[in-house]
């Protein structure tokens, strides 16, 4: 858009970033899009994407897909507190965002595009991957040493339990999972994600 | 179709059973179709109706949602060994069937349409419930005997399993769950489901 050399400032530089972010994550997926691609594509310093994001590539990401929701706090959010409690607070915080209805409807079209879209499929893949269970993984101090096909195994089912619960009691709305207090979900699945950090 | 009174035979009769059970689906959802109300809307003697449908409302809802498994056979797989083992079998049954290519894309439209499309949400939310869980449920000693609403968590956490199974293995792919082989996701899914239905 901009002419060679010519460096966008304020709100246009913060625009270019998303614009060359959206056609990257669209063109080569989530996982091979890094920010030094985005900043060149957006032609700005790569300091400026994080001056703007500073939950970096999840955060953009998020703001790419119009997520009510930056990744990079709900994350900061599940590992606050000890290690041994991450499941829980996996999933209390994650019901938290998905039971505000100021969040529900726009975290649904992205769930359902993803679902049904093969290539925001393939973007969502590597977000949750790499964006979510990856940070969680890494968070654990049992996870964090793990070799990579058993880390990435333990991931799996906990992927299983998200894509589960988000699909059984907002999309097929189950009963049993759709009209549960969101504390009765947290003690019946928080513990099954520990199970996959701990040990 | 057929004038009033009048009885089709054979196939017709098959047909119309067909007919009216994806009339009925559609209109009052899974639950509250019944196989009596079938063959009242397709002109025949119910019994007509057990005759060609043996697996009973599973199987027609099966046949007319062109699923390419019957229910009852694959329920009564996976209860036919011991109830301690009912958790392994249930996954191990469920992948020989997801994995198998000549049904997949079959399962997989069908269940993309199911997380689409409204009207076939609430049908296919009615079969998970009743025709598939709720079998389940009652083929096992101590969940057979437990109170409805705690039957009900139960089956939505063995719901969460299955759902998330089919959402990240076959639709997101997401490495982990995509990759593994389906015994080692027996290994791993098959006792959470079971610590569902034990104790």
């Amino acid at each position: 858009m901009s002419p060679r050399g010519r460096r966008p400032a304020g709100e246009n530089a913060r625009g270019a970033i998303l614009e060359a972010a959206r056609e990257q994550f669209a063109e080569h997926g989530y996982d091979r899009t890094s920010l030094r691609g985005i900043a060149r594509g957006a032609e700005v310093d790569p300091r400026l994407v994080h001056h703007y994001f500073e939950g970096g590539k999840a955060e953009l990401f998020a703001e790419v897909m119009h997520a009510p929701v930056n990744p990079a706090a709900f994350i900061a959010d599940v590992v606050a507190g000890p290690p041994e409690d991450i499941g829980r607070q996996l999933v209390r915080t994650f019901l938290g965002v998905w039971d505000d209805p100021d969040n529900q409807s726009a975290l649904l079209a992205l769930v359902r595009s993803g679902l049904t879209n093969e290539g925001i499929t393939d973007q969502l893949r590597g977000f949750v991957e790499q964006g979510l269970l990856g940070q969680i993984m890494q968070a654990h101090p049992v996870t964090a040493g793990l070799p990579l096909r058993e880390r990435r195994r333990r991931a799996g089912v906990i992927g299983v339990q998200m894509l589960g619960l988000i699909i059984s009691r907002y999309v097929v709305e189950l009963p049993g999972v759709a009209d549960a207090p969101a504390a009765t979900l947290v003690e019946r699945i928080g513990p099954i994600i520990q199970a996959q950090l701990d040990s």
